[in-house]
């Protein structure tokens, strides 16, 4: 009897628990879901008669030890700062661990520990980092097998509204965690290399430094930088490629739109604001403009941004009630969290709306003295708003990858990243069965 | 016999060790100066029979206590970080202390700990911060004790070329550290309060949120804000003001052009940067602009930031060879070091520059149902590049108050800032008598 502990009950587990719920029986496995929130344990496991779901509080460190204690393979669902704890506990008890977040230095540092113990520390396998990692490996490690060389890799990949939702301006709702699409590319400075120069973006204009992609049959998108894409080089084996480029997908518009938040300062999560109390969207707004006896706000937000009266952006801008004399309901917060609370006023998904996750590897490559371009795509919609594409992303990889483990087909120890084709492949394969695959155009170019 | 421990003989030093030198004979002090630096220790004190220069490396513990339990009163003009470690040390060997810098909270923790053993731990005592906190004070407590309301504070302080240096289009020279210039504004967010309103600048508007200012006899300057203006309003007693900002002088056209690198991101000293061995000054800004096969880098650069062709931003860039293809001749370093090395190249003081201090402060009162602005300048120019104007107005104060200290004419103890009558009113008197003083107007407004 092989005993699975999903710690964490929150947004991505639905499709994992239902995954790994329908693996247990036959496979003798016992289930258990351990989250602080009773309402979310009896939403998410009582329509199951294999899994047991607990309520407990994991932040206290003898209770989390309990339940890894007591299981085999450990599922960390937790936000991502608990990671290391999960590990250290996983290490302790010696067992093999899976998560669908980001391997940090920490998680890295585990490796010959976890190694000599002969256990398995899984990481980003979920959709991004994830999916495209393994999506991303199977078609570079294919290409080399042709003897074709790598010349530039470009992916994005963005969480979105589905067409089929109702329209807004901006296309655009909350279909993951909020603080991080507020927080996004804030910090250190964007970092990436084209045609063999590393080029930096700044903050203030990652916003104005967007691509246009488009998918055939799903239309246009924008996308942005993410913040690492040197790192991936190795990862991907790629050293020496001139063109290593990662961002995240929107539709047109947004980003232009969302730089105005950049600008003011209203993504700041440095310091805590004055007043919030008392505060409205239109002071919230005001706070970040230059005084003025009798000038409007929105006078003053136009000149300020250069913004045309009858441009878009502040059509944009209103329909999110931006500027309105609307109440924050917060006692305090920092610009970032009283922005986030204000979006997610209009930003929340309802009735209608259908979340679609969108992935796009654009590879050139290089065969026989002739340049190709490999484009290769990846949308899923999700069901309700309860059963988002991004949920179903990230939950069945992550519960294919933690079957890999109990079943004991991964031969590698340590920290692992899904680069490796023993992990990529059969996940890769699964997940296109569930309707999760990529299309894969390529063409010749001009070189 | 008092002993008085100057540590660190750096820029602002001179004319702190010229004071104190003056003064020690009739006051039967003895005078010792402790540099790392052997060269500068002979050039600073072997004028003066009466100064012992000791060439000692402060950075070990053991040496620098060895010199602080020598001493009655230590100054420390030692780099910002070893104000605390200096602080530590006076504590333990009951020594009184002196610097010019910022108390920072770590200097603020030492208040109790100071006053049980009868210590002076007196901080900002140079210029800014220092001149302004004075000259501050004086104003606001004349006014306070003629019934005067005070309504409004607005304070900038620069170092800047004098109008007698050779001309160039930035009218700026480094006339202090460099690096601090280069910083300046980077990081958190700025902070004022405007006719009640709090208000709040990104990096990213700094440099495009001046105000102008003009003074009689210098002409125009233009300020930006200062970080820390919230800080202050306690200090000062203002509790309850409405518009307090302190900010920083320039020559008009300096902002502008210097938001160019705001924008490019080229103040950044968060990461090192790549192949700096082999980097241009051109490919340096290069780094921050997107790829493209043929544009070229001033192209670019235009279009990016919406530069006119013809303006005289690009003029500006011209003249500090921003865009030329010389070596920046380091071999690594965060974008903001190499910046900064290339600036020096240009903006380092030569034969014929002179240095100016420029002080200016208005505060708006109201008297018997009547509103005032009083304006209160104050300039001062440097001799030569050695003999700077900041130099001076640094170091002259800090040497009065380690006078009075010495003297024992300081009843306050603990950490002390220069806002007490029984600090600014000897040290204002004294700095008038060396040609620091204030030139005031006051006018009546309508309100």
């Amino acid at each position: 009897m092989i005993s699975i502990i999903i710690l964490g009950a929150g947004r991505s587990t639905s499709s994992l628990i239902e995954y790994l719920a329908t693996h247990s029986d036959h496979n003798k496995w016992t289930l258990t879901v351990v989250d602080i929130d009773k309402e979310t344990i009896h939403r998410k496991c009582d329509r199951y008669s294999n899994v047991n779901g607990v309520a407990d509080d994991l932040r206290k460190s003898d209770i989390l030890e309990k339940w890894i204690s007591s299981g085999d393979v450990i599922v960390s669902m937790l936000p991502a700062f608990m990671h290391p704890i999960v590990a250290a506990a996983c290490l302790k008890y010696d067992k093999h661990m899976v998560t669908a977040s980001y391997a940090g230095s920490e998680m890295k540092s585990l490796d010959s520990l976890a190694k000599e113990k002969d256990l398995i520390f899984m990481n980003e396998c979920g959709v991004d980092p994830g999916i495209d990692h393994m999506s991303t490996m199977e078609i570079i490690e294919r290409l080399r097998d042709d003897n074709s060389e790598i010349l530039s890799y470009e992916s994005f990949t963005g969480g979105i509204l589905a067409p089929e939702s109702a329209k807004t301006l901006w296309n655009y709702k909350f279909t993951w965690n909020p603080r991080n699409v507020v927080l996004a590319g804030a910090g250190s400075a964007v970092k990436f290399i084209q045609e063999g120069l590393y080029k930096f973006i700044p903050y203030n204009k990652l916003f104005r430094r967007t691509e246009f992609i488009k998918i055939p049959g799903y239309g246009r998108f924008e996308g942005y930088a993410n913040r690492d894409s040197l790192k991936y080089i190795s990862e991907y084996g790629l050293n020496g490629i001139p063109t290593m480029y990662r961002g995240t997908l929107r539709r047109p518009g947004f980003c232009r739109a969302w730089d105005v938040f950049v600008k003011l300062g209203a993504t700041d999560d440095s310091y805590e604001m004055d007043n919030v109390l008392g505060m409205t969207h239109r002071s919230f707004i005001n706070c970040f403009l230059a005084y003025h006896k009798t000038d409007s706000v929105e006078l003053k937000l136009m000149h300020y941004l250069q913004i045309p009266q009858d441009s878009e952006i502040m059509n944009m801008l209103n329909d999110i009630n931006i500027l309105s004399d609307e109440k924050v309901g917060l006692e305090r917060g920092t610009p970032a969290q009283i922005l986030q609370h204000m979006l997610e006023k209009k930003w929340t998904m309802g009735k209608g709306d259908v979340d679609m996750l969108v992935m796009w590897h654009r590879i050139y490559f290089k065969k026989d003295n002739t340049k190709y371009r490999l484009e290769s795509s990846m949308v899923v919609k999700g069901k309700t708003i309860e059963d988002t594409a991004m949920a179903f992303t990230v939950g069945l990889p992550v519960g294919i990858a933690t079957r890999l483990v109990a079943l004991d087909k991964i031969k590698s120890r340590g920290v692992l990243l899904p680069m490796r084709k023993e992990l990529y492949q059969p996940i890769l394969k699964e997940l296109s069965e569930w309707g999760i695959r990529f299309d894969e155009r390529v063409t010749e170019v001009e070189s």
